[in-house]
């Protein structure tokens, strides 16, 4: 395979190389890449910004994930943030610094997955900055979306009796995480190659996964406004009681409304984990979890990629989950905590 | 000294230890820090967003960098990018990654240089990202700003006739690098204390440089639209062939007129460096490089922090510098690559 030495082009050459093909698509975006900052004109609507940091070995692991993959997770990540304020994202900025490991190959298919990204979510990338590193591949994207004022949702604005809803089905990242990472340890010990068991299913929502503009699209349609909403990126039950706690109040989760993929089901199964225990504490499914006036029910009920889970309650009455045999147990914190 | 372990705090500690004393100065910031989004106002006014990835060991050495300076710092290159673009920094994000060398108080000194950025400049954090790193600190930082629509100013817009201008002196930054690493080099071989011979200007100029709000308010006030525009982060050399080069123009700079500050010079000489070559080559000085219209010179003139040091040329006259000797030399991009 050809393999290009980033250094022969130089940072300027590199940038070049890299938005060559970059396409604007919004009406908005009146400057992009190629100068200190971008332009972005507003017609009365409202920016939301959201940013995240990825850092290899931390957040992802080069040995099994693909770097165009890679590219496009960056970017849905952080699209998932902006349709959780209800909003629309329109542009992103991309920061990258890669060691001297990295050809220029390598660089061309993590932008390709980040311009298929744009694509597939209409986006524009405006800006970035790209830098060499001491060790492993750092990524930072900044989104940019768009809102009418005043519809942004935040997660402080549930109330009791309201509905706690999700968006499709949960706890499929971490069961294609458990599977990569159990496969790469037997790779490591015995050399044998990876048998990811036709599991494409929960690779591909660890890997590639989707952002809910979908959803959004709907509420505006449907003319539904959350009251609170969050994306779960830490596992169900972190991110519900994120909803609670900034709301005020507390909830009760029923065990068997959380929607699960039946393929996930069985493979969970077959790994000998919970998959309860999976929707709850895995994360990283980027779906869209928030709550609704019981006025909207009959309208979320016609929609076949949301599930009402629960509802919220008085903050004294706590936060719990009532399972499939009617017990009840408070809810845990367990989302990843990469800091530990 | 107290010393905090961040695993301590977990995450959503760090991040309320952090952000607690975050005041909000804009009427456009709708919602701050806590949140997946920042929310952000406009009243038909553009938006402009810039954003800079620095890496530890890459961009920055903390064996003579007070973390308290790098904050402040990694806030200031963003908002110098603003300016360049004609606009008001109006928001920041911050996301930074740190191994478990750092301690709280490190972050804390960190994050009371970002805040002191943020009050000099008016400017609100509105979001970011913290995470742990395998190796070292990393910090991306975006801004975001505001200009009244089309009044911004890009690399392009140079024409054939016009004169050529710089804020401030130049250079300074290059040679407190010099005498850092110098002393840095000695103390690893000696193990003697550094001496910065009273040089707090350059070391200064390095360490905790200054964005120039001051002239962007000034080109408002006395109503004078640049034509093109840049911050000096490469070297005035590589940044006025940026200008050249993307509005289709040649240039001639003359060496008398390159600002230089008094003290820096006499400092170039005893360590047997070329202040000009410094001021060409050096980067990291943060003034504004722009072109104006001539009818602008006598205002232009009017202002001590601004310097004529040169005119466009049509493309075909090449790029050139003309010496205190009267000799006639090209420019060559000598910019900082760090990719190389």
């Amino acid at each position: 395979m050809e393999r290009t030495e980033i250094a022969d082009l130089g940072e300027f050459g590199l940038i070049h190389h890299l938005t060559a093909n970059n396409e604007t698509r919004n009406a908005s975006t009146v400057l992009s890449v190629g100068d200190d900052g971008a332009v972005i004109d507003h017609f009365g609507r409202q920016t939301v910004v959201s940013t995240d940091l990825l850092i290899e070995g931390i957040h992802f692991d080069l040995s099994y994930t693909p770097l165009k993959h890679l590219g496009y997770k960056s970017v849905i990540v952080n699209l998932s943030d902006i349709y959780a304020m209800n909003a629309t994202p329109s542009q992103i900025t991309v920061n990258i610094g890669f060691s001297n490991r990295f050809s220029l190959e390598a660089l061309t298919a993590f932008y390709d997955g980040i311009y298929a990204a744009c694509e597939q979510y209409g986006v524009d990338l405006v800006g970035g900055d790209t830098s060499s590193s001491q060790k492993g591949l750092i990524i930072s994207v900044t989104a940019i979306g768009e809102v009418a004022p005043d519809q942004y949702v935040t997660r402080k604005g549930a109330q009791p009796n309201q509905l706690i809803c999700v968006s499709g089905e949960l706890g499929g990242a971490f069961l294609g995480l458990t599977l990569l990472e159990r496969e790469k340890k037997i790779f490591a010990e015995t050399g044998a190659q990876p048998d990811l068991e036709n599991q494409a299913y929960i690779v591909g929502k660890l890997l590639k996964p989707e952002a809910r503009k979908d959803i959004v699209q709907w509420f505006q349609e449907n003319q539904i406004q959350p009251t609170a909403m969050i994306d779960v990126s830490d596992g169900l039950s972190s991110d519900i009681m994120h909803i609670c706690k900034q709301s005020g109040t507390g909830c009760v989760l029923y065990e068997d409304k959380i929607p699960f993929n039946e393929e996930a089901r069985e493979f969970a199964y077959k790994l000998k984990l919970d998959p309860t225990a999976c929707a709850l504490s895995g994360g990283e499914d980027y779906e869209l979890l928030f709550t609704v006036d019981q006025k909207d029910f009959e309208a979320i009920r016609q929609n076949p990629y949301l599930s009402v889970i629960g509802y919220i309650t008085p903050a004294e009455e706590g936060m719990h989950l009532i399972t499939r045999g009617g017990n009840k147990h408070a809810l845990v914190a367990q989302g990843w905590n990469h800091l530990r």
